[in-house]
């Protein structure tokens, strides 16, 4: 069969298994959750041995030492995924909740039911954790799912996506509500991106490369997660203690993640009380330091940033510091470099905090707080599927919710209508 | 300056206005509007002689009569559209609603922020009210927009185009926040669909062909409306006179909306109590009746129905009947044959009631009422920029809150995040 055919049967499978698992109730699919949980931790030999076979096939590739340490599963990574699993397990069901049902002057109750998207493709890389978490949110929220992991971890995804199967079946489900491509063909990205009867929404988990792919090639709606040039910006009059340990923990406590802080903006009142305690903080982390001029003046570590840096995501050690004029200059640098991801406000001015929070245009505005807590579980959402830099839909990170939709339901007593 | 250059500054200006308008208040907003409607009125004379030559163009180039209809303004049209932005002044401001705030473990507390998307694009054809219509909806919902009409209605909307900017300025907004593309030149559709560094959304209202290029062209998310396929059940032991009035009212009070019943479904038992009389009624009104087998017993007037025409949208007097086992088939013909759209049971059962409502997949799912009630203002969303058959972001009518979107907001004492 070749690949176009393949994925063609992928799609349509998907379509039919949607269906069932939409209306699978709360129990079923907990059934199936705990089952593919047990299948994991029965299956730990094959696991590592599947695991082993992707870790020899890297070292002779010679793949990077960051995507090799990705791809390690061992009996941590096993008992991390099986805890994964019955963590989404124990989450409420987002499916059938029905909202704002009212009496319309017709006579007619109108009302919202929340529901699955329907079948949802997610392409992504190296870890093959992900597998059992994407497939876990997926069936939870009622979706079908088609996996598309990176072929670095084919053989653990091969040997992740049959414990899956196996749960599904032990609960009277559809195999085919997860389905994980089972060949490491690059067409088959090409062809998933094509199966617009069949798939409902995209999400790309990957780099800008794959993302600019997945938006120019495909007509599929797409969930996406650009990048995360996270901004602080310290006010007037803020608590110079707390402005510091933010400032710090939010650039520092994990460097390679989307909400860490990449610029700190600085109200010029508060330049020579926080800049110079931060000049060392940073420099005994080994944090490299950028700054505008003025910054220069209270940070005898940092080097002279050039306009690159203000619109860069380090994601790595490096900071780019802008002392600003006032909230104005600092919420109009944020509107010209930022992502609209996750940006921050020091401040104990209630006027200032309450137009920052209406004026950053991100997915999280955040005040007196480390941008780190910008994700899924600190927000009590449990457990998220990426984090959404767009606009419609959902913004910020997608939890269960986000993998449903609303529709209108409507009840009457046989009312028509005359116009 | 020519198309391209003339676009991109479209772009540029909306995305600034956009910043401005997301964060006017909703007296700003409301005076605007009720500007906008006063210099309608005003200008009442100059909006007729556009018009007129719009009329007279479209008799010279022989455009269709139903166009013409829809072209034509007068007395009765300027007051339709001043009581529309009146209508919409007099909504509830969806921005900056504030829900779900909640203390987290962390101690910070997390919730989450109404807010406009941004900017839209608005594709749309002849009526020339749509142009006050759709910027009085972005405008409410803090949207700057980009409003690109049919060519036959230039004269008219270029004329209504000056009592916006009018409105917008006595309000001290800037007149950007609404642009009506100022040329007929074809390309500029082409340029706006490449503009994804400043419109965050495209709302293309037109035939199928305008649809279909706008996904496949663009990279920006559409919230699109394709086909209206609704089918009406009618379930065992269904009370037999409001299915025959649900029936007659769903396909034949108006036939050219998009919510008018295409596919009548009928459960066996019910075929002799309810298709002989509706065949009376149908061909009463010149509804041309096409029938499965099963149906032909019951219908004289009916001819047989081909493949074609349980897939076919008519939006006309032709209605497509078939005659089914049981509640499985009929949702099993829906998946199969609609447009995920409108479709409604008629039911008295309670199991059945709530199957129907899980399990058809549509944006609107109806109980014991008429299919033509599936629109904005009877769900009480005050009015609507259009009817989406998409999964994701707003599914059925589009109001005033489909055009927001819900950013986090995080509020903190100086929460730092130790993993």
């Amino acid at each position: 069969m070749n690949i176009q055919s393949y994925m063609l049967q992928v799609g349509q499978d998907a379509r039919a298994a949607s269906r069932k698992i939409a209306s699978a109730d709360t129990r079923v699919k907990s059934t199936a959750l705990k089952a593919i949980g047990q299948a994991l931790l029965d299956n730990r030999a094959g696991l590592l041995a599947a695991n082993k076979l992707d870790l020899e096939a890297a070292a002779a590739n010679g793949l990077a030492q960051p995507l090799v340490d990705r791809l390690v599963l061992g009996d941590k990574g096993i008992q991390q995924m099986v805890a994964g699993v019955l963590e989404v397990e124990s989450l409420g069901d987002p499916v059938g909740e029905i909202s704002e049902m009212r009496y319309m002057p017709s006579g007619i109750r109108v009302g919202r039911m929340r529901v699955p998207l329907g079948v949802i493709g997610i392409i992504y890389e190296s870890r093959p954790n992900v597998t059992v978490d994407a497939a876990s949110l997926c069936l939870k929220a009622g979706n079908a799912c088609i996996l598309r992991g990176g072929s670095e971890a084919f053989h653990s995804n091969t040997a992740i996506a049959l414990c899956i199967r196996k749960g599904l079946l032990e609960a009277g489900l559809p195999e085919t509500v997860v389905q994980v491509i089972d060949t490491t063909d690059r067409a088959a990205v090409g062809a998933l991106l094509k199966l617009e009867d069949y798939v409902d929404v995209l999400i790309p988990r990957g780099g800008r490369g794959l993302i600019e792919r997945v938006s120019q090639e495909s007509k599929i709606p797409v969930i996406k997660h650009l990048d995360g040039i996270c901004h602080l910006y310290i006010d007037e009059g803020a608590d110079t203690e707390m402005a510091i340990n933010i400032a710090v923990n939010s650039k520092a406590e994990k460097y390679a993640v989307c909400n860490a802080l990449e610029t700190l903006l600085v109200a010029e009142s508060m330049a020579d009380k926080v800049l110079p305690e931060l000049d060392d903080r940073f420099s005994q982390l080994g944090v490299e330091l950028r700054g505008c001029e003025r910054t220069l003046e209270f940070m005898p570590a940092a080097t002279a940033a050039s306009d690159e840096d203000w619109a860069a995501e380090y994601l790595g050690p490096v900071l780019s510091v802008r002392v600003v004029q006032d909230l104005d200059v600092a919420i109009d640098h944020i509107a010209r470099y930022g992502s609209q991801h996750t940006d921050c406000i020091v401040s104990n001015n209630h006027a200032n905090t309450q137009r920052f929070l209406t004026e950053v245009d991100s997915a999280s505005v955040l005040v007196n707080v480390s941008t780190q807590f910008a994700d899924g579980f600190e927000y009590g959402l449990g457990a998220e599927i990426g984090i959404s830099t767009d606009k419609i839909h959902a913004r910020g990170p997608v939890g269960l919710e986000g993998m449903t939709s609303q529709k209108f339901i409507v009840l009457g007593q046989g009312e028509i209508r005359i116009r």
